[in-house]
């Protein structure tokens, strides 16, 4: 699966959240990043050849004023058409946003009075009308209050958002962190038993479909 | 009342729409008014002491991708600051905005989906986050395919949006209708009998008022 990150931030050197995540994603094979404020004015046809080739693209940004910064809504004005509807073409799209302010203020009678469903319906209604499957976004609020343990989980989770193809399938979420340890087995020097994990975790999946296709035949 | 109109349109001089508005905003008094595109870099402190005089802000654009055009984003993360919020003054912002698509394409089954009460929450939530007072925005569905009469009724519309103090108010909406025959009445050279319009709509507002008056009794 080809991704394609188009990140916006118009000061990402000192966003130590952007550092964290663009690091990350850095590493990863299938993963090609675009830093929107690095182009003074966009190569049009480039990016929406970057955008036909994606499987699955992320628009990843700080929300500024509730919404994306300007570089963000720029390249959706200039570089977006309705001419990159192509029929029967799989395509998803997914926002990455990080929020200085916790989960909670965001819904009724919070400090900031709505979700954030509501905040990103503009995204939403683009990857409507452009045909494409809109993945629910993937909200990463107060960063700089999270524990390391805490930014180490969502690290994994953020992966997945980007590399994990059928997003929302416990299966692919099983035989995503199965092709992640096998990797890691023959790579790392620590000390995990990999290939211990591996073997647990197929065994749990065997369990599990099996119990779903019982609960399966049972009822009918 | 002080009126401060913020446009953003990357096109203005062959957007119809907005030649209209302009035309007829400019020979307005107490209307002051920005074109936003026409400054490649905004004059941060000058912009704020422009919506510190006010007292209804106008925030003025056609729908690009279910938001307002990037340089009206641009202006929104420069200029707004928290610092803008005045303890125990009332200000206003209002919000203009012409879409191409008709008005019943703007909700739940529709083709865009949503409301435009939806796409426009971040500018909802800017205004209660700095105090403001939130006008419900002021929607212009395919300016091209009215007839002569809508658009000039839209035109009165329009400028009451701008200039009309106490928006919602009947009686405000009366006072404002004969403030302006008023001043139509000494300078026009049209065959319209001002002065009996005047006369007939003070008359009405008279007997609406006491029949109000005499509801508001009864009910005591």
């Amino acid at each position: 699966m080809k991704t394609q990150l188009f990140i916006s931030h118009p000061d990402i050197h000192r966003s130590t959240t952007q550092q964290f995540l663009k690091a990350t994603a850095s590493n990863e094979e299938g993963i090609n990043i675009v830093h929107l404020d690095e182009e003074k004015e966009f190569a049009v046809d480039y990016h929406r050849e970057l955008i036909k080739k994606a499987d699955r693209l992320i628009l990843q940004f700080p929300l500024y004023w509730y919404s994306c910064p300007y570089s963000m809504k720029k390249w959706i004005d200039e570089v977006l058409t309705t001419h990159l509807v192509i029929p029967n073409q799989i395509k998803e799209l997914g926002i990455v946003v990080n929020v200085g302010k916790k989960a909670t203020a965001y819904q009724a009678g919070g400090s900031e009075r709505f979700t954030l469903s509501e905040f990103l319906r503009p995204f939403e209604a683009i990857s409507h009308i452009l045909g494409w499957k809109y993945l629910s976004p993937f909200v990463i609020y107060q960063f700089d209050y999270m524990s390391e343990p805490q930014k180490q989980q969502m690290l994994v989770d953020y992966l997945r958002y980007l590399t994990q193809e059928d997003y929302f399938s416990t299966k692919a979420k099983e035989d995503w962190f199965i092709k992640r340890a096998n990797q890691y087995a023959y790579t790392t020097n620590e000390s995990i038993n990999y290939f211990e994990f591996i073997q647990t975790m197929k065994e749990n999946q065997d369990t599990r479909l099996e119990l779903e296709w019982m609960v399966k035949e049972m009822k009918e």
